[in-house]
Parts: structure tokens; sequence; C-alpha cells
């Protein structure tokens, strides 16, 4: 049981983990700091928080754990406002979608990685954003990485791990290296393709009006492309060494289907596309286990 | 209102249309053809057709309509045994997904497009397929475009027109040409993309357990590629022509995005995934409308 919550980035993410701890009956009271303050008032509305903080310091004043859950390229600036307001015995964490760069800023502005700080990243993103979209039940089943270094102290990332259970996630710990590996697969490759698809899809609409005759299938594959760009520009800048050697072999990946149709190598075909059914339903049986 | 109408191939597409045509009463019995004889008494058992037939000749005996809904690539066997058996008073029709080709087949077959025939393509696929896959409303709001020829008879063309509309289609008339280029790039590219990643990441997944930390994005993305593999070997090499310059122009736009991370250009980035995101919207309008 918290006593006092402070969420800094009152959004998707950190309004619905402020309302799930809430439901859960987990905390007294919330603080929410956002630098949008329409969204502040939003979110206190909503009953997110109890009250919107005027300012970083206002905010994290008594807290006894702070929630960060700004886009990762606004991270160092809170990091460098945090730091002359740190407390020893508050417990620090995040919920940014790369790691490595979140503890090169915390190394950059401490010196090293607090011990009190807990990297985590809940994979429970949607292309919704905002205080308007946060909801009770987002994390519920929902996996969490928790990116602990050795100096961390381990009852901070007990009550890390115990706030993620009991609003219904499964954690798990990884290295950090290794999150950025499996996520620039698992989701930043996937985004900046949705991306570049929908964006050059556009420009044919505009000459040639192609989407009025377009199915579902199109549908679920641009969804992710209306995901944020400012926070997909900072997921993907940040972690821009895995995903470039990854867009390469998808571009040579491409390459050879290319060759196969040129080469109207029918059965190099149907085996890349069983291979593709195969994957996509291994896949499948571990989103639901 | 149909005497008999002759299904050939019943499938999701096939059954589909012969059960949305039974239950809006326009239809008095229903013939099919299928290679797949367990598939074709499960379409009687399921009430999607009245009666299979032992051969292609005793499926098109007596019936005013021939639909043939088989993979592209069946077609032109499909139309040499429907040759000997061809009559002037009855209206043949298909759902290739693919038009020129369909096209092509006819005219190495019978010389040209038979008057009679009216090539089209309901936009309403899905990733299962089969009898048990076919149901009554699949193209309710549904896009279907017909590809008439100039020796196309009026009347052929107007009660193909009408049997869509009365499942509730929306039916558009294009040149074979114009709808091969705009599947291209709406609906072909966006299969063989997702095949292409899906299988890749499989093989990323063998090593590394990546899928057990995947999220909705990705399960979006791949659904397609849970599509069948030889429908889509016969789609992918019958409109290769169209789809090679859309896979270059895309591994081109993923060798433009490479460069922006490389670069770090944060502002190319997120006026790329703004446009993205425009385009997406009115991608959705459009559906919507």
């Amino acid at each position: 049981m918290l006593n006092r919550l402070c969420i800094i980035g009152v959004g998707l993410i950190g309004g619905s983990f402020a309302l799930s701890l809430r439901e859960a009956g987990l905390v007294r009271e919330v603080v929410g700091v956002d630098r949008d303050l329409e969204n502040l008032r939003l979110a206190e509305f909503l009953g997110l928080i109890d009250r919107g903080a005027a300012s970083l310091e206002e905010g994290v004043e008594g807290a006894d754990c702070v929630f960060i859950a700004v886009p990762v390229g606004v991270m160092p600036a809170i990091f460098r406002g945090l730091a002359p307001l740190w407390q020893n015995d508050t417990v620090y964490c995040d919920a940014g979608s790369t790691k490595r760069d979140v503890l090169a800023a915390l190394e950059s502005v401490f010196g090293e990685v607090p011990s009190n700080f807990v990297p985590g990243h809940p994979i429970a993103g949607a292309e919704n954003s905002g205080a308007s979209a946060a909801r009770a039940g987002l994390f519920s089943n929902r996996r969490v990485i928790l990116t602990p270094v050795a100096g961390t102290r381990q009852e901070a990332l007990e009550l890390i791990r115990t706030l993620w259970e009991s609003v219904g996630s499964r954690v798990s710990l990884m290295e950090a290296t290794r999150h950025d590996q499996v996520l620039a697969a698992t989701s930043h490759l996937p985004h900046v393709l949705s991306f570049a698809l929908t964006a050059m899809l556009g420009k044919h609409d505009e000459k040639q009006e192609i989407f009025t005759y377009a199915a579902g299938g199109l549908r679920d594959f641009t969804r992710i492309a209306g995901s944020d760009p400012a926070m997909w520009r900072d997921i993907s800048l940040a972690n821009r060494d895995q995903l470039l050697p990854l867009i390469e072999e998808y571009r040579d990946a491409l390459a050879d289907v290319a060759k196969m149709l040129a080469d109207e190598d029918a059965d190099r075909l149907v085996h890349l596309f069983a291979d593709a059914n195969q994957a996509r339903k291994r896949f499948i049986d571990q989103l639901d286990k």
C-alpha cells in the first residue's frame, strides 16, 4: 500500500497505472505532473489522479513512489529536473519503451543508475494516447519487463514488481540490451514498416484513390501507423542500433521474395508463405498462453 | 431469381455467395463442384449447397448461372474443363483476386473472353478458408469490382451486378489492368510484406523466444500471414508485374527510413510518421464511408 504516488506524464500508460492501483485500493493519494495542463485537468476530472501539481517539485513532494511515463526522448530532461529533488527513501520507476537509453540518461545525470530506480517497460501500448485513453484494465494479463542493474536495491525492485503484479501484469526480468533487442524485432520494426507502408500508399492514394477498394487486411496492417509520431521518433532513434540491422535484414528478405516472383519460383514462394503460417501459429499460441 | 446456380469451388467465397443468395431467397437450387470431396460433403451438411456434383459436367448441367470461386492458379484448368460444356444462355462469372490473368486464361481457351462471362472480384477475403468459413453476411457492405470487356453482354453484366447487390455488396466497374494495379497496392503488397516479416521473425523466435514479449501491434500486423499459402502464391505470381515495382518502391522507402535513423534526422522521421498518421485517417474515413 502506497501513501502517495506521483505520476509524471499522465497519459495512456501513466493514467492507466494510477487508475489500476486506485481501483485495487493500493494507493491513498495520486499526484500528477504533466507539461500539458489541459491533459492534467482532464486526468483530474476523469479521476485518474487526486490532484495535478503545478511543478515537478510539488509533484514529488512526500511521494513514496514516482512513476515516470513520458516519451523516452523527454526522460533526460525529467531526470535533470528530479536530480536536486531526489529522495533516498522514495522508489522511482519508469515505463519507457527502450531501456538502454533510459539507463544511459540516468548515468549521465547521476553518474550511475540510482539504486532506488527500477527501469521497466509494460508491453501494453495502443495507438491512442493521452489521459482520455487511460483505463483500469490496460495491464491485465500483459507482460512487463523490468531491467534492474547490479546496483538496484532489492526492496525497490520487489515494490515495483508487486505493484505491476497487483494490476494484473506478468513480470519478467531481463538485461536492458536483451530487452531492446527483443522489442526492436517484435514492436519497433513492425511500427516502422507500418509507418513506411502507410505513408507510401497514402501517396498512391492521392493519385489513384486506391483506399476506396482496400479491405480488412490493410486496416489491420496500418493500425499501428496511427501511433503517435513524436513518441515513435524517439523510440526508433533511441533503439536505432538494434533497428537498423533488422531493417536491412528485412530489405534482403524482400529482395529474395522479389527474386522468387521474377523467377516465377512457385515452390520457394509457397514454402516462404507456409513458414510464415507456422510462425504466425506459434506466435498466437504464445500470446494466448 | 435463379433456377439453378452452380458453384465451382465451395470455399469461403463460393460458399458464402451461395448461402447469401439462398438466404435472400434468390435461388431455387444450388449445386456445388469441388475437387476436395470432404469439403463438398461439409458444404452439403452446412446447407451451403443443395447437392454436390460428382463431376464438372454434372455440376453445370441446367445451371442458369455458374460462379467460379477457385484459386486463380486453378482457373485455366477449370476453363478447359468448361469449354466443351459451355452454354450460350448460361451466365458465367468468377471471383478471382487478379483479373488480367483470368481474362488471359479465357482468351487462351476460347480465343476471346466469352460474351456471357463476367469477370469480378469481391474484396472480402479473410485468413480463413474452406466451406467451414463460409457465412451469409460476408459480402454485406463490401466492395465488388467487375471488370467486363468490350464484348461482355449487357444482360449478363446486369445479372451479376444484381446478384452482388442483392447480397449487400457495392459494385464498381473497372478495367482489369486498373483492378490489378489497385489491388497490388492495397492487398497483394501488404500480404507479401506480412508473410516476409512473419517468416523472418519466426526464425528469430526459434533462437530468442521473442514472440513471448510481443504485443497487439504484431498480432494485427501478422494476421494476414495466416492466409492460405497456395492461394497467395497464385495471386502474387499472377500479378507479379504490378507487385514487383511496388516491392522495389517499398524497399527504397525503407532504405530512406534507415538513412534517417543513421543520420539521427529526427525532423524527417517525425514528418514521415505524421504523413502515415494522415494517410491512415484518410483510409479509415474511406473504409467507413
